[in-house]
Protein backbone atom coordinates (compact mmCIF):
# COMPACT_ATOMS: atom_id res chain seq x y z
CA UNK A 1 0.00 0.00 0.00
CA UNK A 2 1.72 3.34 -0.82
CA UNK A 3 1.98 5.72 1.96
CA UNK A 4 1.20 9.40 1.82
CA UNK A 5 2.05 12.22 4.11
CA UNK A 6 -0.08 14.16 6.21
CA UNK A 7 0.54 17.62 7.22
CA UNK A 8 -2.05 19.45 10.07
CA UNK A 9 -1.43 23.49 9.88
CA UNK A 10 -2.89 24.11 13.38
CA UNK A 11 -2.74 28.30 12.94
CA UNK A 12 -3.91 29.91 9.61
CA UNK A 13 -0.64 32.19 10.19
CA UNK A 14 1.69 28.81 9.79
CA UNK A 15 0.57 28.74 5.98
CA UNK A 16 2.40 32.04 4.71
CA UNK A 17 5.22 30.68 2.91
CA UNK A 18 4.60 26.83 3.08
CA UNK A 19 5.10 25.11 0.01
CA UNK A 20 1.58 23.55 -0.90
CA UNK A 21 2.98 22.19 -4.73
CA UNK A 22 1.76 18.28 -5.06
CA UNK A 23 -0.31 18.47 -1.82
CA UNK A 24 -4.26 18.19 -1.53
CA UNK A 25 -5.15 21.26 0.80
CA UNK A 26 -8.35 20.81 3.52
CA UNK A 27 -9.67 24.07 5.30
CA UNK A 28 -11.77 23.67 8.55
CA UNK A 29 -13.34 25.92 10.57
CA UNK A 30 -15.96 24.01 12.38
CA UNK A 31 -17.33 27.09 14.41
CA UNK A 32 -18.63 28.21 12.12
CA UNK A 33 -17.68 28.93 8.67
CA UNK A 34 -16.93 25.10 7.25
CA UNK A 35 -20.09 23.91 8.92
CA UNK A 36 -22.06 26.55 7.08
CA UNK A 37 -20.85 25.99 3.59
CA UNK A 38 -21.45 22.56 3.63
CA UNK A 39 -24.66 22.72 4.92
CA UNK A 40 -25.55 25.20 2.33
CA UNK A 41 -23.88 23.43 -0.14
CA UNK A 42 -25.89 20.18 0.65
CA UNK A 43 -28.92 21.85 1.09
CA UNK A 44 -29.08 22.88 -2.75
CA UNK A 45 -26.83 26.16 -3.11
CA UNK A 46 -25.19 26.91 -6.35
CA UNK A 47 -22.02 28.10 -4.73
CA UNK A 48 -20.46 30.62 -1.92
CA UNK A 49 -18.35 33.05 -2.67
CA UNK A 50 -16.01 34.19 -0.07
CA UNK A 51 -15.34 38.08 0.30
CA UNK A 52 -12.70 39.79 3.19
CA UNK A 53 -15.28 42.88 4.32
CA UNK A 54 -19.17 43.09 4.38
CA UNK A 55 -18.80 46.13 1.82
CA UNK A 56 -16.97 43.87 -0.73
CA UNK A 57 -20.27 41.21 -0.10
CA UNK A 58 -22.82 44.25 -1.57
CA UNK A 59 -20.42 44.70 -4.37
CA UNK A 60 -20.55 41.34 -5.35
CA UNK A 61 -24.31 41.12 -4.77
CA UNK A 62 -24.78 43.98 -7.07
CA UNK A 63 -22.94 42.35 -10.21
CA UNK A 64 -24.49 38.42 -9.38
CA UNK A 65 -28.00 39.91 -8.80
CA UNK A 66 -30.13 40.53 -6.26
CA UNK A 67 -32.54 37.81 -7.22
CA UNK A 68 -29.60 35.31 -6.92
CA UNK A 69 -27.21 35.85 -4.74
CA UNK A 70 -27.82 35.83 -0.46
CA UNK A 71 -25.47 37.33 1.91
CA UNK A 72 -23.89 35.71 5.07
CA UNK A 73 -21.33 35.60 7.45
CA UNK A 74 -20.52 37.14 10.99
CA UNK A 75 -18.08 39.88 12.39
CA UNK A 76 -17.22 38.61 16.39
CA UNK A 77 -19.48 35.78 16.29
CA UNK A 78 -22.40 38.24 16.16
CA UNK A 79 -24.58 38.48 12.87
CA UNK A 80 -23.12 41.83 9.94
CA UNK A 81 -26.33 44.16 9.43
CA UNK A 82 -28.09 44.24 6.01
CA UNK A 83 -27.32 41.21 5.75
CA UNK A 84 -29.76 37.75 4.81
CA UNK A 85 -28.53 35.44 6.54
CA UNK A 86 -25.82 35.11 9.70
CA UNK A 87 -23.12 32.25 10.50
CA UNK A 88 -25.85 29.33 11.89
CA UNK A 89 -25.63 26.48 9.97
CA UNK A 90 -29.48 26.31 10.80
CA UNK A 91 -30.40 29.36 8.98
CA UNK A 92 -29.02 27.49 5.69
CA UNK A 93 -32.23 25.37 4.93
CA UNK A 94 -33.26 24.32 1.88
CA UNK A 95 -36.47 26.35 1.38
CA UNK A 96 -33.74 29.38 2.13
CA UNK A 97 -31.01 28.52 0.45
CA UNK A 98 -31.80 26.23 -2.97
CA UNK A 99 -30.33 28.10 -6.06
CA UNK A 100 -28.84 30.78 -4.71
CA UNK A 101 -25.18 32.06 -4.72
CA UNK A 102 -24.52 32.85 -0.78
CA UNK A 103 -21.57 35.42 -0.62
CA UNK A 104 -19.66 35.17 2.72
CA UNK A 105 -17.65 36.91 5.42
CA UNK A 106 -16.37 35.42 8.44
CA UNK A 107 -14.07 36.27 10.67
CA UNK A 108 -11.64 33.14 10.60
CA UNK A 109 -13.10 30.71 7.81
CA UNK A 110 -13.47 32.96 4.79
CA UNK A 111 -10.06 35.01 5.86
CA UNK A 112 -8.12 30.95 5.08
CA UNK A 113 -9.79 31.42 1.20
CA UNK A 114 -9.63 34.96 0.93
CA UNK A 115 -5.97 35.71 2.04
CA UNK A 116 -4.35 33.06 0.62
CA UNK A 117 -3.04 31.75 -3.11
CA UNK A 118 -3.68 28.21 -2.80
CA UNK A 119 -1.51 25.96 -5.97
CA UNK A 120 -4.47 24.49 -6.61
CA UNK A 121 -8.07 23.60 -5.45
CA UNK A 122 -8.79 23.14 -1.93
CA UNK A 123 -11.48 20.80 -0.17
CA UNK A 124 -14.04 22.47 2.73
CA UNK A 125 -14.18 20.02 5.56
CA UNK A 126 -16.01 19.84 8.61
CA UNK A 127 -17.31 17.50 11.64
CA UNK A 128 -20.14 17.05 8.68
CA UNK A 129 -18.66 16.09 5.78
CA UNK A 130 -15.93 14.07 7.61
CA UNK A 131 -16.72 10.73 4.60
CA UNK A 132 -17.23 12.62 1.83
CA UNK A 133 -13.59 14.85 2.14
CA UNK A 134 -11.85 11.62 2.70
CA UNK A 135 -13.00 9.87 -0.32
CA UNK A 136 -12.48 12.72 -2.04
CA UNK A 137 -9.04 12.72 -0.84
CA UNK A 138 -8.45 9.11 -1.23
CA UNK A 139 -9.91 9.46 -4.97
CA UNK A 140 -6.69 11.77 -5.49
CA UNK A 141 -4.59 10.28 -3.65
CA UNK A 142 -2.05 12.46 -2.87
CA UNK A 143 -0.29 13.81 0.19
CA UNK A 144 -2.87 16.18 2.25
CA UNK A 145 -2.35 19.26 4.38
CA UNK A 146 -5.25 20.42 6.56
CA UNK A 147 -5.53 23.98 7.25
CA UNK A 148 -6.78 24.85 10.66
CA UNK A 149 -8.49 27.88 10.71
CA UNK A 150 -8.83 28.62 14.56
CA UNK A 151 -10.16 31.19 16.20
CA UNK A 152 -8.83 35.28 15.69
CA UNK A 153 -5.47 33.91 14.24
CA UNK A 154 -4.82 31.49 17.37
CA UNK A 155 -5.39 27.65 17.73
CA UNK A 156 -8.73 26.19 18.21
CA UNK A 157 -9.85 23.04 19.64
CA UNK A 158 -12.47 22.48 18.04
CA UNK A 159 -10.57 22.65 14.56
CA UNK A 160 -7.92 20.66 15.66
CA UNK A 161 -10.46 18.09 17.33
CA UNK A 162 -11.96 17.77 13.46
CA UNK A 163 -8.62 18.19 11.56
CA UNK A 164 -7.73 14.94 13.85
CA UNK A 165 -11.07 12.84 13.09
CA UNK A 166 -10.08 13.54 8.95
CA UNK A 167 -6.66 11.92 9.99
CA UNK A 168 -8.09 9.19 11.75
CA UNK A 169 -10.30 8.71 8.30
CA UNK A 170 -7.41 8.76 6.15
CA UNK A 171 -5.67 6.48 8.50
CA UNK A 172 -8.15 3.96 8.27
CA UNK A 173 -8.49 4.48 4.65
CA UNK A 174 -4.66 3.56 3.93
CA UNK A 175 -4.34 1.17 6.58
CA UNK A 176 -2.22 3.13 8.50
CA UNK A 177 0.50 4.28 5.84
CA UNK A 178 0.43 7.44 6.80
CA UNK A 179 3.45 9.94 7.61
CA UNK A 180 2.17 12.49 10.16
CA UNK A 181 3.74 15.84 11.35
CA UNK A 182 3.98 16.65 14.41
CA UNK A 183 0.90 18.63 14.50
CA UNK A 184 -0.98 15.58 12.84
CA UNK A 185 -0.38 13.70 15.78
CA UNK A 186 -1.27 15.77 18.01
CA UNK A 187 -4.68 16.32 16.35
CA UNK A 188 -5.39 12.56 16.16
CA UNK A 189 -4.67 12.38 20.06
CA UNK A 190 -6.64 14.88 20.80
CA UNK A 191 -9.64 13.58 19.04
CA UNK A 192 -9.25 10.01 19.68
CA UNK A 193 -9.04 11.27 23.28
CA UNK A 194 -12.35 12.87 22.55
CA UNK A 195 -14.40 10.69 19.91
CA UNK A 196 -16.85 9.43 22.43
CA UNK A 197 -17.38 13.13 24.00
CA UNK A 198 -17.50 15.33 20.73
CA UNK A 199 -20.07 17.58 21.81
CA UNK A 200 -18.83 17.95 25.39
CA UNK A 201 -15.26 18.91 24.00
CA UNK A 202 -17.14 21.05 21.64
CA UNK A 203 -18.46 23.09 24.00
CA UNK A 204 -15.56 23.37 26.02
CA UNK A 205 -13.48 25.27 23.96
CA UNK A 206 -12.93 29.15 24.08
CA UNK A 207 -14.98 29.48 20.45
CA UNK A 208 -17.66 26.93 22.15
CA UNK A 209 -18.33 28.89 25.16
CA UNK A 210 -18.61 32.21 23.49
CA UNK A 211 -21.19 30.98 21.10
CA UNK A 212 -22.65 29.69 24.18
CA UNK A 213 -22.86 33.41 26.11
CA UNK A 214 -23.90 34.45 22.72
CA UNK A 215 -27.12 32.46 22.65
CA UNK A 216 -25.57 30.41 19.69
CA UNK A 217 -25.55 26.81 21.31
CA UNK A 218 -27.40 25.10 18.87
CA UNK A 219 -25.21 25.75 16.36
CA UNK A 220 -22.31 23.75 18.64
CA UNK A 221 -24.65 20.90 18.07
CA UNK A 222 -25.54 21.02 14.83
CA UNK A 223 -21.89 21.64 13.90
CA UNK A 224 -20.78 18.34 15.50
CA UNK A 225 -23.38 16.03 13.70
CA UNK A 226 -20.55 13.77 12.22
CA UNK A 227 -21.19 12.51 8.26
CA UNK A 228 -25.05 14.32 7.65
CA UNK A 229 -23.80 15.74 4.48
CA UNK A 230 -22.37 13.43 2.10
CA UNK A 231 -20.68 16.49 -0.15
CA UNK A 232 -17.77 17.33 -0.55
CA UNK A 233 -17.04 21.06 -1.49
CA UNK A 234 -14.10 22.89 -3.47
CA UNK A 235 -12.64 25.70 -3.77
CA UNK A 236 -11.25 27.38 -6.72
CA UNK A 237 -11.65 30.22 -9.07
CA UNK A 238 -12.81 32.07 -6.08
CA UNK A 239 -15.78 29.95 -5.54
CA UNK A 240 -16.67 27.05 -3.48
CA UNK A 241 -18.88 24.95 -4.78
CA UNK A 242 -19.60 21.21 -5.54
CA UNK A 243 -16.77 18.65 -7.22
CA UNK A 244 -19.78 17.52 -10.32
CA UNK A 245 -21.94 20.05 -9.31
CA UNK A 246 -21.98 21.83 -12.59
CA UNK A 247 -22.99 25.48 -12.58
CA UNK A 248 -26.46 24.79 -12.29
CA UNK A 249 -26.90 24.15 -9.09
CA UNK A 250 -28.30 20.37 -9.42
CA UNK A 251 -27.64 18.28 -6.42
CA UNK A 252 -25.52 15.37 -6.68
CA UNK A 253 -25.70 11.94 -6.11
CA UNK A 254 -25.20 11.18 -2.56
CA UNK A 255 -26.09 14.41 -1.23
CA UNK A 256 -27.29 14.77 2.26
CA UNK A 257 -31.16 15.13 3.10
CA UNK A 258 -32.11 18.65 4.10
CA UNK A 259 -30.82 19.48 7.87
CA UNK B 1 -8.37 28.55 46.63
CA UNK B 2 -7.22 31.51 44.08
CA UNK B 3 -7.54 30.66 39.76
CA UNK B 4 -5.00 31.84 38.07
CA UNK B 5 -5.39 31.56 34.13
CA UNK B 6 -2.53 29.82 32.24
CA UNK B 7 -2.48 30.09 28.03
CA UNK B 8 -0.16 27.92 25.81
CA UNK B 9 1.03 29.65 22.80
CA UNK B 10 1.78 26.64 20.37
CA UNK B 11 3.94 28.75 18.20
CA UNK B 12 6.35 31.44 18.45
CA UNK B 13 4.64 33.65 15.82
CA UNK B 14 1.30 34.29 17.82
CA UNK B 15 3.11 36.00 20.23
CA UNK B 16 2.82 39.31 18.33
CA UNK B 17 -0.25 41.47 19.27
CA UNK B 18 -0.95 39.32 22.56
CA UNK B 19 -0.99 41.36 25.43
CA UNK B 20 1.41 39.93 28.57
CA UNK B 21 0.97 42.63 30.94
CA UNK B 22 0.06 41.23 34.32
CA UNK B 23 0.73 37.52 33.23
CA UNK B 24 4.20 35.91 33.83
CA UNK B 25 6.02 34.56 30.84
CA UNK B 26 7.30 31.42 30.07
CA UNK B 27 9.56 30.51 27.09
CA UNK B 28 10.39 26.63 26.33
CA UNK B 29 12.59 25.19 23.82
CA UNK B 30 13.42 21.70 24.41
CA UNK B 31 15.64 20.89 21.98
CA UNK B 32 17.40 22.37 22.67
CA UNK B 33 17.99 26.15 23.52
CA UNK B 34 16.25 26.26 26.88
CA UNK B 35 17.71 23.19 27.89
CA UNK B 36 20.98 23.94 26.91
CA UNK B 37 20.28 27.42 28.67
CA UNK B 38 19.01 25.56 31.99
CA UNK B 39 22.26 23.71 32.13
CA UNK B 40 24.46 26.25 31.74
CA UNK B 41 23.12 28.04 34.50
CA UNK B 42 23.09 25.64 36.61
CA UNK B 43 26.61 24.50 35.98
CA UNK B 44 27.74 27.60 37.33
CA UNK B 45 27.64 30.19 33.92
CA UNK B 46 27.15 33.74 35.27
CA UNK B 47 24.55 34.70 32.81
CA UNK B 48 23.56 33.97 28.90
CA UNK B 49 23.17 36.79 26.19
CA UNK B 50 21.20 35.86 23.63
CA UNK B 51 21.63 37.54 19.92
CA UNK B 52 19.72 37.55 16.67
CA UNK B 53 23.39 36.50 14.16
CA UNK B 54 26.66 34.83 15.06
CA UNK B 55 28.00 37.78 13.83
CA UNK B 56 27.08 39.86 16.54
CA UNK B 57 27.90 36.77 19.28
CA UNK B 58 31.66 37.91 17.79
CA UNK B 59 30.45 41.87 18.47
CA UNK B 60 29.28 40.97 21.75
CA UNK B 61 32.38 39.40 22.65
CA UNK B 62 34.62 41.58 21.94
CA UNK B 63 32.81 44.26 23.89
CA UNK B 64 32.91 41.73 27.31
CA UNK B 65 36.63 40.16 26.93
CA UNK B 66 37.57 36.99 25.43
CA UNK B 67 38.62 35.71 28.93
CA UNK B 68 34.71 35.85 30.04
CA UNK B 69 32.95 35.27 27.28
CA UNK B 70 32.04 31.95 25.15
CA UNK B 71 30.05 32.05 21.83
CA UNK B 72 27.44 28.94 21.68
CA UNK B 73 24.73 27.81 19.10
CA UNK B 74 23.32 26.73 15.98
CA UNK B 75 22.22 27.28 12.79
CA UNK B 76 19.96 24.52 11.48
CA UNK B 77 20.65 22.36 14.02
CA UNK B 78 24.42 22.36 13.48
CA UNK B 79 27.47 24.04 15.46
CA UNK B 80 28.43 27.53 14.13
CA UNK B 81 32.16 28.33 12.84
CA UNK B 82 34.33 29.66 14.87
CA UNK B 83 31.97 29.51 18.22
CA UNK B 84 33.52 27.88 21.39
CA UNK B 85 29.84 25.55 21.86
CA UNK B 86 27.57 24.01 19.78
CA UNK B 87 23.77 23.55 21.04
CA UNK B 88 24.46 20.31 23.03
CA UNK B 89 23.44 20.39 26.49
CA UNK B 90 26.10 18.36 27.07
CA UNK B 91 29.03 20.54 25.99
CA UNK B 92 27.76 23.12 28.48
CA UNK B 93 29.96 21.04 31.48
CA UNK B 94 31.25 22.93 34.87
CA UNK B 95 34.55 22.89 33.89
CA UNK B 96 33.76 24.89 30.58
CA UNK B 97 30.99 27.04 31.48
CA UNK B 98 31.53 27.78 35.19
CA UNK B 99 31.93 31.80 35.63
CA UNK B 100 31.42 32.57 32.28
CA UNK B 101 29.29 34.28 29.94
CA UNK B 102 27.58 32.61 27.01
CA UNK B 103 26.76 34.73 24.22
CA UNK B 104 24.04 32.64 22.55
CA UNK B 105 22.42 32.27 18.98
CA UNK B 106 20.03 29.41 17.83
CA UNK B 107 17.63 29.37 14.94
CA UNK B 108 14.24 29.12 17.32
CA UNK B 109 15.17 29.49 21.16
CA UNK B 110 17.21 32.84 21.01
CA UNK B 111 14.88 34.37 18.62
CA UNK B 112 12.01 34.10 20.88
CA UNK B 113 14.44 36.31 23.43
CA UNK B 114 15.33 38.32 20.84
CA UNK B 115 12.44 38.99 18.33
CA UNK B 116 10.01 40.39 20.91
CA UNK B 117 9.49 42.57 24.13
CA UNK B 118 8.12 41.50 26.92
CA UNK B 119 6.81 43.70 29.39
CA UNK B 120 8.27 42.22 32.56
CA UNK B 121 10.85 39.07 33.41
CA UNK B 122 10.60 36.16 31.47
CA UNK B 123 11.47 32.48 32.73
CA UNK B 124 13.27 30.03 30.68
CA UNK B 125 11.85 25.99 30.99
CA UNK B 126 13.09 22.67 29.94
CA UNK B 127 12.18 19.23 31.50
CA UNK B 128 15.29 19.44 33.64
CA UNK B 129 13.63 22.72 35.89
CA UNK B 130 10.29 22.16 35.15
CA UNK B 131 10.11 22.24 39.20
CA UNK B 132 11.84 24.98 39.88
CA UNK B 133 10.30 27.20 37.41
CA UNK B 134 6.39 26.67 38.80
CA UNK B 135 7.64 27.33 42.42
CA UNK B 136 9.00 31.01 40.61
CA UNK B 137 5.57 31.06 39.25
CA UNK B 138 3.73 29.67 42.07
CA UNK B 139 5.61 32.72 44.90
CA UNK B 140 4.96 35.63 42.46
CA UNK B 141 1.24 33.83 42.16
CA UNK B 142 -0.09 35.73 38.91
CA UNK B 143 -1.41 34.39 35.61
CA UNK B 144 0.78 32.57 33.03
CA UNK B 145 1.68 32.04 29.90
CA UNK B 146 3.75 29.76 28.59
CA UNK B 147 5.40 30.25 24.72
CA UNK B 148 6.46 27.48 23.03
CA UNK B 149 9.63 28.35 20.84
CA UNK B 150 8.43 25.90 18.16
CA UNK B 151 10.44 24.39 15.48
CA UNK B 152 11.43 26.79 11.85
CA UNK B 153 7.94 28.44 13.06
CA UNK B 154 5.88 25.75 13.19
CA UNK B 155 4.70 23.44 16.17
CA UNK B 156 6.86 21.01 17.92
CA UNK B 157 5.84 18.28 19.93
CA UNK B 158 8.60 18.24 22.30
CA UNK B 159 7.32 22.00 23.47
CA UNK B 160 4.14 21.55 23.56
CA UNK B 161 4.80 18.26 25.90
CA UNK B 162 7.12 20.58 28.20
CA UNK B 163 4.43 23.24 28.30
CA UNK B 164 1.84 20.20 29.14
CA UNK B 165 4.07 18.99 32.23
CA UNK B 166 4.44 22.54 33.25
CA UNK B 167 0.70 23.29 33.18
CA UNK B 168 0.22 19.62 34.91
CA UNK B 169 2.57 20.96 37.88
CA UNK B 170 0.72 24.26 37.83
CA UNK B 171 -2.45 22.32 38.64
CA UNK B 172 -1.22 20.61 41.54
CA UNK B 173 0.33 23.32 42.62
CA UNK B 174 -3.29 25.60 42.48
CA UNK B 175 -5.51 22.33 43.53
CA UNK B 176 -6.42 22.10 39.81
CA UNK B 177 -7.94 25.62 39.82
CA UNK B 178 -6.96 26.28 36.61
CA UNK B 179 -8.53 28.06 33.62
CA UNK B 180 -6.64 26.96 30.37
CA UNK B 181 -7.07 28.46 27.15
CA UNK B 182 -7.53 25.92 24.03
CA UNK B 183 -3.81 25.38 23.57
CA UNK B 184 -3.24 24.66 26.98
CA UNK B 185 -5.64 22.09 27.58
CA UNK B 186 -4.40 20.22 24.36
CA UNK B 187 -0.96 20.25 25.91
CA UNK B 188 -2.03 18.60 29.00
CA UNK B 189 -3.99 15.96 27.13
CA UNK B 190 -0.60 15.32 25.34
CA UNK B 191 1.38 15.21 28.34
CA UNK B 192 -0.56 13.01 29.99
CA UNK B 193 -0.87 10.70 26.91
CA UNK B 194 3.09 10.86 27.12
CA UNK B 195 4.07 10.94 30.42
CA UNK B 196 5.16 7.46 30.60
CA UNK B 197 7.38 7.44 27.64
CA UNK B 198 8.69 10.89 27.41
CA UNK B 199 12.24 9.95 25.88
CA UNK B 200 10.20 8.44 23.01
CA UNK B 201 7.77 10.72 22.45
CA UNK B 202 10.75 12.97 21.87
CA UNK B 203 12.44 10.84 19.72
CA UNK B 204 9.11 11.01 17.05
CA UNK B 205 8.77 14.27 16.52
CA UNK B 206 10.05 15.55 13.51
CA UNK B 207 13.10 18.27 15.46
CA UNK B 208 13.85 14.93 17.28
CA UNK B 209 14.12 12.89 14.04
CA UNK B 210 16.28 15.32 12.80
CA UNK B 211 18.63 15.52 15.85
CA UNK B 212 19.02 11.71 15.48
CA UNK B 213 19.90 11.72 11.69
CA UNK B 214 22.66 14.35 12.55
CA UNK B 215 23.60 12.18 15.64
CA UNK B 216 22.88 14.35 18.63
CA UNK B 217 20.83 11.44 19.61
CA UNK B 218 22.09 11.74 23.29
CA UNK B 219 20.82 15.29 23.52
CA UNK B 220 17.45 14.07 23.71
CA UNK B 221 17.57 12.03 26.28
CA UNK B 222 19.51 14.80 28.13
CA UNK B 223 16.87 17.42 27.13
CA UNK B 224 14.55 14.70 28.84
CA UNK B 225 15.77 14.37 32.44
CA UNK B 226 13.35 15.77 34.74
CA UNK B 227 14.14 17.77 37.36
CA UNK B 228 17.50 17.33 37.13
CA UNK B 229 18.52 21.16 37.68
CA UNK B 230 17.08 23.16 40.72
CA UNK B 231 17.30 26.69 38.62
CA UNK B 232 14.71 29.13 37.29
CA UNK B 233 16.47 31.14 34.78
CA UNK B 234 15.12 34.79 34.10
CA UNK B 235 15.63 36.61 31.29
CA UNK B 236 15.83 40.42 31.95
CA UNK B 237 17.61 43.82 30.18
CA UNK B 238 19.03 41.49 27.49
CA UNK B 239 20.62 38.63 29.78
CA UNK B 240 19.40 35.32 31.19
CA UNK B 241 20.72 34.45 34.60
CA UNK B 242 19.32 33.27 37.40
CA UNK B 243 17.65 35.50 39.70
CA UNK B 244 19.12 36.37 43.05
CA UNK B 245 22.22 34.76 41.36
CA UNK B 246 23.59 38.43 41.30
CA UNK B 247 26.38 39.47 38.98
CA UNK B 248 29.33 37.32 40.52
CA UNK B 249 28.03 34.23 39.08
CA UNK B 250 27.38 32.43 42.89
CA UNK B 251 25.68 29.32 42.36
CA UNK B 252 22.28 29.71 44.26
CA UNK B 253 21.09 28.13 47.15
CA UNK B 254 19.03 24.53 45.76
CA UNK B 255 21.47 24.82 42.76
CA UNK B 256 21.78 21.34 40.96
CA UNK B 257 24.67 19.20 41.40
CA UNK B 258 26.77 19.60 37.45
CA UNK B 259 25.44 17.05 35.53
Amino acid sequence: MKSISVDVILIQGSLAGRNLSARQVVLIDVLRATSVMVTALANGARAIVPVKEPSQAVEVRAKLGVDTALLGGERNALPIENFDLGNSPLEYTPEVVAGKTIIMCSTNGTKLLTDYRYPGPVWLCSFLNLRAVCDALVAEDLSVTIVCAGNQGDFSLEDTLCAGALVDYLADAYSGHLELNDSARVALLHYNANRTRLLEALREGQHGLRLIELGYERDIAAAAEIDQCAVAPRFTEGRVALSGAGATGARPRGAAKPR
